[in-house]
């Protein structure tokens, strides 16, 4: 907008308001009519665009949407109780820059790449918004030479995808990562991963779950004694990945018609695919005459079994489901795959959600060698929270009424009955700003009454201290109880303290009926 | 990567370990010849790209950086802090997508709208990345038709700048803001925001601060009472910023020069931005002969009483000062500015650290109706903290030893002595995660007992569970204090409740110590 626009603006907003200022005090026709005359002067002198500034449609970027208050209360009580458990376990925080070098990201998402958000040429650099945060976190991994970390990222990842937004999916999302890096013993920090997943849904309180696992190497195994040639085993593995979705005669005509897979080998696959239990099924399999001679295979059945056993002593055996029909979407796995989802549907208001999947992970071990001049490896395992999910049903349980959130902390509003108490309320709000008491008043300088309490009763501001002439005479300020009425009169220079025990009591009342 | 190249290299990996067990178990030379025979044919299948999958230099995108543990320890402790008085206020938290359509960002920054990022158009939308968090919450307000709000919003933002990357500025950096939304009576807001802003360096205890005020309708009113062309006024107005940097002589020059001022005009302007004081300075320019002519002048300094007063209320107006040079880049603010500024350099180290603004802000009534097809306006006012700046104050505090930080929150390190005690500490470690401890243990099977140690050491762990044959037998275990090196012996069945309490105990002694 232009400089004397600008100012054009100003103006015409002045004219207006001396309008309805003469209006207001019922001056002379005559005299309003002069001033309305000189404000459509003014207006007239706006160019079209200023005058209706705003031509194009408001909105966010298709498959992105902005966070309200409650949402963003939603989503840090959901982050704080995740962020909670990765620092229980040791995890260090990271970031990265929301953008990427192209090149770092070619490659590795197989055809999901076409879903890569691409900037403009930026002077020589062609960037990429990044796709999700394992692949930045090998190249960080790879560019700083670090050989060990326990790491948890949580950041926002872009797909230029046609998502469902109504089931809670977008373009732009959160992810929500907890990764472990480095050289280690065989399936211990595998275990410990599985362990933080049944923690977090544990702490979320969002209903009964399963952990399925799976081994990419028991699956190339099983592909190779089913027949299926080695260059196309991840083709093979992406479509036993819709599973979850679809049912066997479907996956079943995919992989004959568009992954070349025999009938025969696919009737194979079926027979395993269907199976799913604990250590015994692991036992069983290892003794299976076409599994038993694959090395893979083998490798991968150890791997669970050994896996079973660690998940027994960290207590959580019963949560785990050993599924062969789990395959992950992801090239880059490379070991043990994991995904977590919840077995009933969830309650919202009078109707049942179905969410399935709300965590998944796994091992890939030669990601952070591709991004090293010398293919040095770090083999990585890690699970990543489908947190966007868990948003979603926490907003549609407090639309249903289910759940209720504050969206701000306040507890104490200073409030007014008469006039000309502005000084005074500031005074009163410096003093419980600086005893650390979350505080706040009207920005109107007489505010009615009514509608100070009303604020309080929306907002759930829980003591408002009253006041009012007579009282400030005596020496005295009134405290009132929101959700009571009640009101005590209390010394003023007692009145911090008296906050501060209140406050207190009500936070253990609070405690108490949790 | 192709699907069979990564099993070609799985099976190179595969053959490299069987290569060095068999050098490791000195089998003949034969043997071994046989084998690295193998491996050198399987990395012959290997393309160029995968045989030096790494081409391009590894980096992260110029102006760009990745937080390691250490830098985002730090930055979440500041963030903290600031949060913590944002929602002492009652401060609301929302979120905006980190693109927005490129009409959005139009128009509203001047000459360095040259700095957005553009996307490449996807399909039809022309995107940008956000280059602040202000015109998104403009458009986010103009959108929810949404009156009231007192928000803050952290997250990053993009400037194609050249920044001195040493001196803590880069393309992708946080912003940290704190505005009030809403048709409210006069500089009440507008006080409250000063109040924060000092609640928040107080809080961060980073040195001595001036918080300059001044008024843009006063800079109107003067540069029209000077004689500039009200045409010229913002240009002139980002002139008079500049003086912050540069010396009077050349900020005239530059008038003169590039914005087409007169001479006269420009010493006339020189003589006011010289000014600054408190109330007395506007009182005593209320009687200025030529200011007093001009209504925005006029409005501009009783404005400005009317904040002094009301920062007095608040207690912090020894912490103001009124500076007629104090002018604020942007265009949109329509009232109040202001800028906060340590007037100290900082001491890292044995050196000494000019940092200069830290926080800045103001008024701006016009913004939100540029996005509303009636022009309706929303008036709001805000700040925001230099977090950046913060941030690398502290990082160089860190690296000269002034300061120091843990990553992790680990308490308890569970270690053995002995082999064969992996199951016996997954076991207790599982154990204390439940009881909520934060636990850790090493991901080896039988790790060495000085690296357990060293690995306390290093990260600060304070406390170790030790576990050995003997006590096990005797139903005992050993806490090791890691500080102190003392070892004591608990009943197995009494580990928990003692580590909580020794853990309760150092917490008491830190915060005491504090």
């Amino acid at each position: 907008m232009a400089d004397n626009q600008e100012l054009l603006l100003q103006q015409i907003k002045e004219q207006g308001e001396l309008v309805r200022k003469l209006k207001a005090a019922k001056e002379s026709s005559e005299k309003v009519k002069e001033e309305v005359a000189k404000l459509l002067a003014l207006k007239s002198q706006l160019t079209p665009e200023d005058a209706a500034p705003q031509k194009f449609t408001l909105k966010t970027p298709k498959g992105t949407r902005d966070y309200n208050p409650q949402q963003m209360t939603i989503r840090n009580d959901v982050l704080e109780k995740i962020i909670t458990v990765f620092k229980r376990h040791g995890a260090e925080c990271i970031d990265t820059p929301v953008f990427e070098l192209k090149e770092v990201l070619t490659g590795k998402y197989g055809e999901d790449s076409k879903l890569i958000y691409d900037l403009k040429d930026q002077g020589g650099e062609i960037l990429s918004l990044r796709y999700d945060l394992t692949v930045p976190l090998a190249r960080y991994l790879a560019m700083s030479k670090i050989n060990t970390l326990k790491r948890y990222h949580i950041a926002k990842v872009y797909r230029r995808d046609n998502p469902a937004m109504t089931r809670g999916r977008y373009r732009e999302f959160y992810q929500c990562d907890f990764d472990i890096a480095g050289q280690y013993d065989l399936m211990v920090p595998d275990a410990e991963c599985l362990k933080v997943v049944s923690e977090i849904l544990d702490a979320l309180k969002i209903g009964d779950y399963v952990l399925k696992v799976n081994h990419r190497r028991l699956l190339d195994g099983m592909f190779e004694a089913c027949g299926v040639p080695a260059d196309n085993f991840r083709a093979t593995c992406s479509t036993v990945d819709k599973l979850d979705k679809s049912p066997w005669e479907e996956v079943r005509t995919e992989m004959i018609n568009e992954k070349g897979v025999s009938p025969e080998a696919a009737d194979r696959i079926g027979e395993y695919v269907r199976l799913n239990g604990g250590t015994e099924l692991a036992e069983k399999l290892l003794k299976d005459e076409k599994l038993s001679k694959t090395k893979a295979a083998v490798e991968g059945l150890e791997g669970i079994k050994l896996l079973l056993h660690y998940c027994e002593l960290l207590g959580i055996k019963d949560k785990i489901l050993f599924d062969l029909s789990l395959a992950r979407g992801l090239d880059y796995y490379t070991g043990v795959i994991y995904e977590a989802v919840l077995t009933q549907p969830i309650k919202v208001g009078n109707e049942e959600q179905t969410v399935g999947s709300i965590a998944g992970g796994g091992r890939y071990d030669n990601l952070v060698g591709m991004f090293d001049s010398k293919n040095k490896q770090v083999p990585c395992v890690g699970v990543s929270i489908g947190v966007e999910r868990i948003f979603s049903v926490m907003e549609a349980r407090v639309a249903a009424g289910d759940m209720r959130v504050r969206t701000s902390d306040v507890e104490v509003y200073v409030a007014s009955a008469q006039k000309n108490f502005l000084d005074e309320r500031m005074k009163i709000c410096a003093e419980l700003w600086n005893a650390g008491i979350k505080t706040e008043q009207s920005y109107k300088k007489n505010p009615k009454m009514l509608n100070q309490l009303q604020h309080c009763e929306e907002t759930g501001i829980p003591l408002a201290v009253v006041l009012g002439d007579s009282e400030l005479k005596r020496g005295v300020v009134k405290i009132r109880n929101i959700a009571s009425r009640e009101e005590n009169e209390i010394p003023r220079e007692k009145l911090v303290e008296e906050l501060i025990a209140r406050i207190a009591a009500l936070n253990t009342n609070m405690n108490g009926n949790k």
